[in-house]
């Protein structure tokens, strides 16, 4: 099978890095453009990165030049890195232009006609893409989000558990410092401290998973009936962002009918044979001091939400605990799984990636 | 005026030594006997403590005796450090004798007849120690406890607030390592980590506030009539617990009527009179990130609580965040305050601190 | 090929659970047998461990009875994590009953017989083991010991540049808190702090280098010849040991050949095909602030000595920076790269490893 | 008395907030003018200053209008915080429009005719002004600079010691975040992680000392004869600079003698009666495992220097460890102490400070 080229916007910057290092030996992709800003561009990309991973970037990967952002793209797939200002026109043209645009920024989460996607519990939202493609015109290309990093683990840990009734959920998150970026959240700023503040944070957590946990209705997606209150701390942690979450269920389940629902949890076909896909997308643990944020951030490869102490809520009937990483899952690592579910389901062109799905549920 | 012996017990402990630490150059009590383990008994104070706060014990201490746990006390006044099983009995016994034990201990705070006073919002409560001396059959001794450290930046912040008709408050708190003593938490458990349970302390939170904010009916406590759930969370921070609160209030004030209850409250004559009493016991603060645990934990010297981010809340009407010191106005600097207190009220014998407070209200 | 069953010593302790991680899925070895200490026989190593590492424990050693420390044991190689005055008696016990025992304990690291042995700097210093074998009458039993974490990126840096005279080192180090085991440092020592002390570290630094460096003179090991000062700090750092080292080097070579033979570095065959063996031993970074503990502490799956910063020293003629993987390759990595050694040598009886390996260097 | 005004220069950055916090209630100066960037220049002190240190700035200095860098001064005395490049050309024209400067800027501290001033070390040094302000042609003029922060607990350490004959010096530090001022060191450089770099800082730290440590020759100031060699650390601590040390001393005194000279070291008058000098410039602290950062930085109200560990040093003859805090005896606690010996020695013109001094040592 030949790989498909796929270009990485803002690809010298904090979540751009993470898009290479999953990227790299990844079976049907292969990082073929890397675009950068106006300082970055012309450079080779070993000389235009800080890399401010672990380790250091790929081999393959340092001698690319670095394009300038709005040089023309000859990838199919691209994925976007870009601060919500950069994102806002250059997405845009590059969709009308036929590229299909895996974005994880913010800019345009709220569109009507943009899928704001997680394939294990909205991979029919991808439908809105012919909706998409019908209002602006578009022929091959498209754009697809992917969500906010912090609310990630609430709507991974709420999905399995629509069927009982979610009506209210209280979040607070402590939140990686990574979620800022790079450089970021100023050493002096959170060593021996919390900062409880995110800012614009709070905002989208308390609307975005409303969309995201809705259904598609034929032409948009019809919101979750919920109501979503958030509040919004930075901790001095590298990696994983954790959720205090208290919530009303309508049915009123068992804790053990609530643990069951999240342990076999598996997303549609073909989602869990995407090469991205965690064995297990939620993982209930029993210890009663778990998930933690450096113990539990790399579950799934950093693709499993990992929950814990379901417990009574005096106020709302349940609380728990929840843990996703946050440029993996919450970032780069989901809007590889967004490209790789729209390549089986046959958005990306002729590619067809060499892979024996159970069962495509795609019309 | 001659200071007034005092003697702490658990002195070479995390607690004990912030107890040492803020008797130094205290204007009416004098640290005259310390108190250890068997480990500690019979060594000087400077050789028995291996000191875990920053610099160094004081010199007028260091060479004090350390006494056994059992050994009978000369102090009329009795601060108490020890750990929970440690203290159920001997704070007793202590009392008994006719000591006036302030305890931070968890051992007694529920009990019926014993005060959990914190003398800004509930200093009416001392009059309970009528009903426990008479109960008890004590003369002189009596037992007067300290809340939870958890506890503090809520009751703190609820007390102005109760006006208003407080009714449901969901707390999700960060707290300091501070808080589980030395050597307590280990490092390799919350470096670049949080740890999002901390041992029996979600039931302390959602019980002894109600007792705090209850108010005294003659005979005993009436606690607030109010629901509250807890969430409690370790965090990589020295000092200082921080808390996000969600709350109702049933007559729906105003943020400025809220803002304007915190800033304006003082507790009542004699409190803000006393050696240990914050100028201002609830600060709130404007900018948006704060307050933060490094930064404002020592706000009023450790003792007063800091405030901030009121906005409205979806769910239950507002949410803000608080902030006090766990070690000292949320255990020692709470005890030693609760003392002083206890002096001006004439507890404490015939000691009568040189003080003049505008008006007494003990009747 | 037959897997060949292995016993850890020590198996609930921090270092215990990185040969347990590391053993997983080991391409010779199988871990069939756990001891821990008297509160942990009897249970399963599921129930027994509290996993200190991130994620969890294996799943394929959940069900392992932990035995005690006297229990006899049937596998041939035994790992050993325990404590120096446990391993003391025990190591030379199951030594003596036949067991080839790799040990990370310091506790007959400097005894004449017992090779310190690092398979890419002093592979022959394996024939001591038939001086080892004649003098204490045993058979198919040995002993072999790894070196202190601390030194471990000395002598991977000093290793290659021996061929230049090393003749003096001076050595600082900044050590992360896995080195201490768990719990190990408190979190209240070591946030926002450095702790300038190590407990015993600086005359093992200060030693064990020499004989590590020597070579083996037929009888024994003679040791190096140079004079090493070491200074030992704490760094609020999870994992991965940093030395400043200043050098004089008799030959006085440029930069240029001194970065060459690190980078050129490989050991002797057939060190460089052994399974734990790191494709490139020595590691030397050309960016300015490299290496760095977290984002180079994982080179070569942590076994790779990342070195940096060579520059003249005023004093001494060459400075630069090192750093290991202490509880990688300065602990549990290292004894199974030994026993791997060990295999190939035939040191492990009849148990012939499946492996091609260029030469066999034992005569 | 009445308080001599005085200015401070890039007010807004972080030593500039330590020189506004540290002159808050000082007895003989007060801020009359605070200076920052374009961007601050022409609001109130309050709106412009994002407050990094602990707490809040000082109420009496919020409405201070902040004027821009070029704007004429009226105080008689300047700080100056300003970064390098800011302070080469301004500093300059300040003193020679008569304005008294104390820069912690590096621009001119080693020009041969700017004392590097440290109280207790070099008072003598004062009188380069005479030279300074003769080859200049200044009159009531003056540019006085204070060392680097790394230099600070070296010679501090060492300067006690010059009676044995200081010949080689080794140093390597552990350096606090706050010395790269803010934002600074960004947080996902440093958490979990040291950094063995800091841009420019080993040649300072090779050579400044030299300077601080030689003595006046009538024209200039002839250097200490001695070695010095530096490695500079970046470590995740806030505040304290951390420095091993090993040195050789030609006269080979024993270690008591050695820590005698520490502990009994005063400067000579008047600089013991300043009132920003502490009590014991140099404190020998007896435990093993002591300076560190967090619990010692604040000695003397962060202007005495910790030492500890003195050892031999097989290479060198002797190792120990120093500890000053960086913002403030390694910056704006040593200005306003170098401005202090200033005044009592008649070079702030008129202004005479209150103060009785033993014995006045200018002639």
């Amino acid at each position: 099978m030949q790989k498909l080229d796929v270009a990485v916007l803002g690809a010298t910057g904090a979540v751009g890095q993470r898009f290479i290092q999953l990227l790299e030996n990844h079976p049907w992709f292969r990082v073929a453009e890397v675009i950068g800003s106006d300082r970055s561009a012309g450079r080779t990309y070993g000389e235009a990165v800080r890399w401010v991973l672990d380790g250091s970037p790929p081999d393959s990967i340092l001698d690319l030049q670095v394009k300038p952002l709005d040089a023309p793209l000859t990838s199919p797939l691209v994925f976007s890195a870009l601060p919500k200002e950069a994102a806002e026109l250059r997405e845009i043209e590059l969709a009308a232009a036929g590229h299909v645009v895996c974005t994880n920024a913010s800019a345009h989460r709220m569109a009507d006609d943009v899928p704001l996607l997680l394939p294990e519990i909205n991979s029919e939202h991808l439908s809105l893409i012919e909706v998409q493609r019908q209002q602006r015109g578009w022929t091959s290309g498209a754009l697809v989000a992917n969500s906010n990093c912090t609310i990630m683990p609430v709507v991974m840990a709420l999905a399995p558990l629509l069927k009982f009734g979610v009506s209210k959920v209280m979040i607070v998150s402590a939140q990686a410092i990574s979620g800022a970026g790079y450089p970021g959240i100023a050493s002096l700023d959170i060593l021996d401290n919390m900062i409880p503040y995110v800012g614009g944070e709070e905002e989208k957590v308390e609307t975005e998973p409303l969309k995201m946990l809705g259904h598609f209705g034929g032409e948009s997606i019809i919101p979750l009936d919920a109501v979503m209150s958030a509040s919004c701390n930075r901790a001095p942690v590298i990696d994983g962002h954790l959720v205090n979450v208290s919530m009303e269920l309508r049915d009123k389940p068992s804790l053990d009918a609530v643990i069951d629902a999240w342990n076999s949890f598996r997303g549609l076909d073909p989602v869990p044979s995407l090469p991205s896909a965690p064995k297990q997308p939620v993982i209930y643990m029993t210890q009663p001091d778990r998930p933690q944020p450096r113990r539990d951030r790399s579950a799934g490869n950093g693709m499993s939400t990992s929950v814990g102490r379901l417990r009574p809520d005096p106020l709302l009937g349940y609380k728990f605990v929840a843990l996703s990483h946050n440029t993996i899952r919450g970032a780069a690592g989901c809007s590889i799984l967004n490209a790789e579910l729209m390549a089986v389901q046959g958005y990306l062109g002729s590619f067809q990636p060499n892979v024996s799905v159970p069962e495509l549920t795609r019309s």
